[in-house]
């Protein structure tokens, strides 16, 4: 490429990496309205969540076309395509977690003017929420400054929520268990949306660390926690 | 592209395809075996299907580099980019499809030597078993054949699958279920398992009508079934 094709070529992909770190922004905070539309009943905070998930679509979608359209017309190589590569599959990963946050408020939505979470089990659902919240804004940071070290600060957010996922599992098959079958329904598939959330965030972050580092290993290993 | 390149990327196009086919009859026998597992409380087969989704996440990973070495060679524009592009996504979503049919015998494992269904809900699993194969049987057929007649026909199978994922629910909401939590929150994931496997199929397909009628909404639209 000339020195004036790959300067606006380097412009291009800070804009997908910017638009990818605004994707991180909206699915956080998609969680993080979720987690309290759950624990307060709140409908029209959930109402919201659900609404908006269609903005994460766009951006995707957006995403998609103008990686395509840059892969199409520069035909870059080497490390530029595996940037742009990355880029796609980090966008549907994010999307993914946008649609686990609306999950979320669905539910929320579902038990209102109930709560789907009874209350010796909001803590762990609090818990849960904090570490999306936590692992989403590093995804956003290790996107943007390519930062290892946070990713290897994420693996381990990772692994906590995937120890709650574990006791929530652990108390619904308790035999004191109280709160009926639909309840159990519901937290097993709410402590799923969350294991598979923080999931995909790993997976984000493991795409940055191939980038980076070129270990394909880590790029492709299986979250941990993508088990029974 | 000289001729002769054309037609070699041709031959290659078709060897992605032809591995994407190979990848569907994979995930296929995973989903039926791990079904035959799960109804018979079989542990060697369950275990066999754990082993086994080795092979296809290497097809994917294979793939993806197969993928990627030929955007990097060949430059290509337009319709081939975006074939080839599809082809990366069709292949993460059967490596997934593959990770919920281990799923599915991860649970049996885990029941061993007690089956995680009850006689009644038998009827269930089996009729979604059937579903997931003729599902994956289509998605072999319309990417080999590119065939949107078959993609059509496909959609139903995955209302119909979504339709029994509503019935199971019912039934554990019942007021007369009486096979525990633990079984409820087993038929939850397993319904879920099932449910997902269908969606993927679905994805799969509606990247190849994309591909064919270049309908973005076909590609994109979202399954009906991804909803709680």
């Amino acid at each position: 490429m000339s020195g004036g094709i790959r300067e606006q070529f380097e412009i291009d992909l800070q804009s997908i990496d910017d638009q990818l770190v605004e994707m991180t922004r909206l699915v956080g905070s998609a969680m993080a309205r979720s987690t309290t539309a759950l624990l307060d009943a709140d409908l029209p905070l959930a109402e919201s969540v659900i609404a908006a998930d269609e903005q994460v679509d766009a951006l995707h979608h957006d995403l998609e076309e103008r990686a395509l359209v840059l892969i199409a017309r520069q035909s870059p190589v080497a490390t530029d395509l595996r940037t742009l590569i990355a880029a796609l599959r980090m966008s549907a990963d994010l999307e993914r977690m946008g649609d686990l946050a609306r999950h979320v408020s669905k539910l929320a939505r579902l038990r209102y003017p109930n709560s789907a979470v009874p209350a010796e089990l909001r803590s762990y659902i609090v818990e849960m929420g904090h570490i999306a919240e936590r692992l989403v804004l590093k995804t956003g940071t290790i996107i943007a400054n390519r930062d290892l070290k946070a990713a290897e600060e994420l693996e381990a957010d990772d692994d906590e929520m995937d120890r709650i996922h574990r006791e929530m599992f652990a108390k619904l098959l308790a035999p004191d268990w109280k709160h009926g079958v639909e309840t159990a329904v519901d937290i097993t598939l709410l402590s799923r949306y969350y294991e598979r959330y923080g999931d995909h965030a790993v997976g984000v972050c493991r795409r940055v660390v191939f980038l980076v580092t070129g270990d394909h290993a880590a790029a492709h290993g299986e979250p941990v926690s993508d088990q029974l």
